[in-house]
Formats: C-alpha cells, structure tokens, sequence
C-alpha cells in the first residue's frame, strides 16, 4: 500500500536537511515561534523570525524557503509578508502558506486568500477548513460549510489546487497532498499531536525545511509530513500526557535517522 | 474544614470543560501565549489567541469566554481589548481580566483600571498588589501601599469587588475569591508554581475555561483555582526543579479526573 | 590553568543573584521571552517584559539591569529600547545588549550600531559576526568579512571595546571577553546549546543578572558565563536530545549550587 520510491525520498530529503542547514525565514504567530524554531532545529535546519517591513527582503534572500503562517496575524504584518513574498518570488525561494484560522474571521480569510493570490506560493498547509476558506464565495459556499473530514474535501482540494496553481495540504488523521493533478496522502501521525498547540504550525516549518532541498513542492510536503508524523508516533510511543509529549516531538524530530524514516514513512500514492 | 459542595462542583466543571471545549478567546502577553495555550488544550478547552483590532470582535462572537492580560501591554492592544471586551458584554460572553504589573507602572495601572472600569468584567485575577491597584485613589493608598498578603488584603478586596461589581481572585499562597459578598479561599497549590513564569496567567485562563461553562463567576472562579492548584501540588510530587516543572504541570492538568479533583479540591467557605 | 578568584566570584555572585533576585528589565525578541524569562527565574533573578515606550522609563527605574536584544526587532521597538537605555544610563542601571542577527540586515546592523553608539552599554554579547558587525565601516570590513572564529575575532574586540568603551562578550565554543584592556576566556559549555533556540539570548541575561550585583562588567559577564555554560554541561550529562535538554538546562540553572559552580567555573585569565 505504501509508497516505496517516496519513503526512500522522504530519507533522502531528511539527509539533505541535516547536511545543507537550510535557513529558513518565518514570519509566523506569538503563539509558536519558540517552538517551531526548535522544531527546525531538531530536525537540522536554521530558523530565522523577522517581520518588520524594513528588512524582510534582506532577510528572505538568505534564505531557503520562506514560512508565512497569519495564526497572530495583523494587517503590518500581512504587508510584511506581501513584501517578503514578492522578493521570495522574484528569488526563486519556495514559499509555504499556513492560513491559521482562515475562514473563522474576515481579517483571516481575506488575508489568507491575498497571500495564495497575490503571491506564488509553492504550498498551502492546513485543515480542511481553512484550506478550503481559500476557494472562490461560490467554491467556498459549497466547499467549506459542507465539508468536515479530510475524505469530503477531496474534490474541493483537487479544483482549488488548480485555481490556485499550487499544493494543498490539508492535514488531519490522514493528510491529503494534491497539486490538482497527483493526489498522496499520509498516514503517519498521532492524535496525541492535536493536544499540543502549534503541531499544525510545526507541519508547515517541515514542510519549509523539505522545500529548501527538493524542487518538487508535492514531493517536498508529503515526505516532510512523513517525517513529522512519524515523529509523532515515535512521541507517543514514549509518553501519553501533552506537556511532556510536546518536548518528546522535539526530541523525535531530532533522533529520527534516515533509515527510519524509509521503513516508518506511510505514503500512499493515489493518484 | 473544606467544602464538599464546592469539590463536586469542581469535579462537575472540569467534567463539563472536556465535554464542551470551549473556545476561549485570549488577548494576552508574548511570555506566556504558548503555555497558556497549551494549558487550555491540557485542561480540555480550545485556546484561540488573537489581538487585532479588525478581529476581535468576530472572534469573541464565538468564544465561549474572553481572557483579557495585560503582561506585555502596548496602547494598541489595550483599544483591542476594549473593542473585544464590549462586543463579549453585549454577547454575555464572560470576561476575565489579568492585571498584569498594574501598580507598577502607570500605564498599566491606567489600562487595567479602564478595563475593569469601561467593561463588565466577570472576574479579574492577580496578586494582592495588582488587584488591590485597581481600587480608587484613596482607597488604593490605603489599600496597596499597606497591603502585603492576602489576609491584609481581604476588607480592602471586598470593597473593592463591590464597586467593581466584579468577583476578585488575589492569587497567593492562599487564594481569596470575593464578590463583596461571599468569601471563598482555596488552599491547594504549591511553591513551586512561583519558579515558572504564567502561572498566575495559566491561573487566569483556567478561570476563563471555568466560566465558559459554569455561569456563577465566583464558583467558577473558585473551582477553577481548586483545579489549577491540585495541578500544581500533583506536579510538585513529581518533581522539584522548575524547566521539568513547567512541563509536569501541563502534564498534570491533563491527567488530573474529574475523582481527583473532587478529593483533592480544598475550598474553604468563609463567608 | 583557571583562575580561582574568579571561580569564587562566580560562585559569589550566583548567591548575590540568589539573595537580592534583582529584577531584570528585558526589551527582547519574541522566539525567546517565555525561555530567558524562566531562565532568569531558575537562576534567582525577576524578570519582567515590557516594550511599550509609554511605560519602559517606568519600568527599568525598577530594575538591577536592562536587557536590549535586536532578535525580533521593528522600528518602535528600538525606539522603546533607546528610551530606556537613557533612562537607565540616567539612573546608573547597566545595560546588556544582545545584538541578534546584526550584520544580516541593514536594520539588524543599524539599530545595533545606534543603540552601541547612542547609549552607554555596559556589555554587548553575541557571536563574533553579530558583535563586530558593530565596528566602524573600515574596521568591520577587515573585521567581519576575515572573521570565522573566536580566535581570530580577539584583535578586532579588542579595538572595538575600546572604540565602544564597553566590555564585548563573544561566545562560541570558548567564550572570549575584552573590555579593551583585559581579556578573559570561559571554557564551560557544551556544543548541545547551539541545539535550542534563544541559549545566546539566555546568555545574554543571565550576564544581566550578574550586572545587577556586580559593578564590574568584565568580571560580571565572563562569571555570569562561567556558570550559563556550567548548567549547559551538567544538562548534557542527562540528555543528548534537544528538547528534552531545553528543560534541563532550566533545571541546571536552578540545581547548580555555589560549591559546584566554584569547583567547575573554567575561567582563563589571558590578560
């Protein structure tokens, strides 16, 4: 059932982290920063936060792939991403999208839906409702107030994946990968992961890391899910309350070796 | 000596807060957004954190309480919590507040005081110096500069509850809870609580979770501190140095059942 | 090879920290508050964040020390960390400065250079790229762009401190501090530190802890080191994996008693 080529290249990926130390630039929430910049570290890479509008193209430039996640959002800092966006474009640099809480507020879905449309962002990483908040009124209608499992938003992801020229990932007990053409989904994780804040954010910063070293956006998202899924797993085999669990997932990021990887790694090709 | 109505209660809310998760909507300091985040996830809430001015009123339509703390205060965010806190008083969504440092400087006195004062607060929790900063003038002279624990703390705190019409919670090694008319304290908690940084604001969103289902601010309140304090005294057994703590703590909050509670709750009915 | 006297000044100064818990006034970067604020906890010392500029004045009157880090840094943000710093020059309350990421961007580099220059810094602390990234345009570009070590860096501190009139601290795997006269080597530490976000930061406050009971700021810094470095090898006798370390090494910093830090300060006099 599992992908043999694509657990090989997760371990490829995860190997190339570790030896290129890609830097990383997040302009992401108050909530996770301490957090997911050691997620990056953990797992070989080399964060770097910074958001004022005065250096953010300076910044990008250094770097790898670029992380823009609104979950604090406010409207300095979307012009900020905006900016750091378009240099990133004009660069080459991936960008990967976390739409925290799109569709909750107006400020968020409007926001997320600027960024996916005004930018070309390489992937988008969330649930499947704020995923789907990013679909045209008449898409969004349909799609997100009906859709609640990850199997429901399948077509709506495929269509949107396709107006929005990029990959989508919406993450949940299985995560789905589409870029509109090729569907994967994972099957690794943990529901422990969703009693700690900040796992979905923690996903798109992998997903960040793997796009610095493989030139396949669905490629780079599905095997660097793979990988922190397996993370969660190898977490919860070692404790079952959050706050320890949420220092195990570091710790896991950082243990797994490539072998590991290969043989842990559940991706199912679909399409 | 303990009040065995108050321990089901106890029992009974922390029941209802796994059950209903509710959204707590948190407009509060950098320190503490992830552990207090993680703290709401452990206790079986859903934390949202989010402060701009655009948002907050969206955002608190579908809360099921609203934290207001003031720990790393700009005047920005002081507009947006009082843009959230009039839209929760028109939609009864109940409020607490955390008077972060207020008598320490002016603008957090200033701001605290304009919270407690603009708004329909619920309850506001804090040490004795910070809540006792909020009375007026006079009384605070007569109240802070005299006051040093939480039993000097008590006629002052009455007063002020009910010109606040609010209940107070001074946190301490006792907790004293008023709403100018009954008195409870909490004997649970436990030394160590003071080496990690928020717990008095972990204190504060266990309250706001507590009031989310439970619609007597001053049982909520007090149930909510019985339940955060056995936590404390539960992680303490466990460990004595305070970075395990920290995690121990989150650990515990997750852990402790609805039985536990119901035994361990030392709430004491003053008045 | 190492120094006693200092080894007990050290040892001397923890228990200072230990017995006043001064309180220390950071301006600094949003990835790190919540860890160097529990590290300043675990060490003795009081912290308290606050940046707005209608209240730090306030503020750091309170405080032993004030420290100023670039980490995250925005335009009102330096604005809020040059009002302080007057106040404290003002007041005679030292400064730690934490120049993070300054020679990446044009901002880093600028602000870091206005608040070395505008201010009376006691010491400024960070890698040899971020400290003489602070030096004169010709001296940096024979500084910076020729520098990858430690010990290459000593010649161009050297002339720098004397140029700031201020004591430099550069960390790596041996830590190297210069007022321009003097310099001193620490030994201690352990390459498991580069592993978690923020322990630069976190150097960078204790070093402002031991400025609130130290008035010599050479002495102060490489001591306050001494004992940072010391808790980061007692964490790395307990764990090799970086989160659970991140909690350990709060826990050395409050385990560490004075005997121990006498015994195990690594302190090279050079001159």
């Amino acid at each position: 059932m599992f992908d043999e080529r694509l657990a090989q290249k997760a371990s490829d990926n995860l190997k190339k982290v570790r030896e290129k130390k890609p830097l990383i630039h997040n302009i992401t929430n108050y909530v996770v920063m301490n957090y997911t910049a050691n997620a990056l570290l953990a797992c070989g890479a080399s964060p770097v936060m910074a958001h004022a509008v005065e250096e953010v193209e300076e910044m990008v430039s250094l770097a790898g792939a670029l992380v823009l996640n609104i979950g604090t959002l406010s409207p300095e800092w979307v012009e900020a991403m905006l900016r750091a966006g378009k240099k990133a474009n004009a660069l080459k640099v991936p960008i990967v999208l976390d739409p925290v809480g799109s569709g909750a507020t107006r400020l968020r879905t409007e926001s997320a839906t600027r960024l996916a449309r005004e930018l070309s962002v390489q992937v988008v990483r969330g649930n499947a409702s704020e995923v789907l908040s990013l679909a045209k009124k008449g898409a969004r209608t349909k799609g997100v107030d009906s859709v609640h499992s990850v199997e429901e938003a399948e077509d709506a992801a495929i269509a949107l994946a396709k107006d929005l020229s990029t990959t989508l990932a919406i993450t949940g007990k299985v995560d789905l990968i589409t870029d509109g053409e090729r569907i994967l989904k994972v099957h690794n994780g943990h529901e422990m992961m969703r009693m700690v804040t900040g796992t979905g954010c923690t996903a798109t910063v992998m997903i960040g890391a793997f796009l610095a070293v493989d030139p396949d956006p669905l490629e780079a998202t599905t095997t660097a899910l793979a990988y922190f899924g397996l993370a969660g797993e190898k977490a919860a085999s070692r404790t079952k309350t959050p706050g320890t669990y949420q220092i195990s997932l570091l710790d896991a990021l950082y243990s797994i070796d490539e072998k590991e990887l290969r043989k842990g790694a559940k991706i199912e090709v679909v399409k």
